[in-house]
């Protein structure tokens, strides 16, 4: 059974980070291994520490204003690896174990599985 | 040298990105082939507009709340390869070839160069 793992967060790193006027950052999630970004989302303070202390992804949803864990739902539940603030410290980046189908409500694997562009081989990487 | 390749977004695909209050989106940029993430900017309909059909990313700088060509300043320019849109619509995923130094004004190859944890060593997936 996957368990999660904790990451001890000093003060001074906490402090780091930027909250919008909502009190929200966001929060990139990508799988761990493939590299593979699932999805982004939102976090306040209060679900931000809880996701480093529990070692599982809780976001705040903007739409319910309520706390939401990942995967109480669905059963998909992230399982964080690590976890990053970017420069200016109001981007957060989780390396995540995703189980399950995959991240997205949809029942993809990622979030963004639509592409721009007439088809999809056309704007596959392998083509530049 | 390196030359934009332009991606011809149909007018449904470009209806389905939703904007916020301030008529932005976010939009997160990733490294092709190593999978990194880079950075996380945001882009209005006329910025996205123009990074897909000139093949470099342009954001809009909510801080100076203007136009920002990335790599006009830096040289680092980023060259678009594949751009995704999410299930909901409001967050974009620009896979690209970044020029330079790095995507970061720090000279960061990523803006994600700071982990939370103890030391770098204990948040690297490599340790779990």
């Amino acid at each position: 059974m996957t368990v999660g793992t904790p990451i001890s967060a000093s003060p001074e790193q906490l402090a780091t980070v930027s909250y919008n006027a909502d009190g929200l950052v966001t929060a990139i999630i990508q799988q761990e291994g493939t590299g593979d970004v699932l999805m982004m989302g939102w976090m306040n303070e209060q679900t931000l520490r809880e996701t480093l202390e529990s070692g599982r992804t809780v976001f705040w949803s903007r739409s319910r204003q309520a706390r939401w864990r990942k995967g109480d739902t669905s059963g998909d539940r992230q399982w964080v690896r690590a976890a990053y603030y970017d420069c200016d410290g109001d981007t957060l980046l989780f390396v995540v174990d995703q189980e399950g189908a995959g991240a997205c409500h949809t029942g993809e694997h990622t979030c963004f599985y639509r592409s721009f562009g007439p088809a999809p081989e056309a704007t596959s990487p392998d083509d530049q």
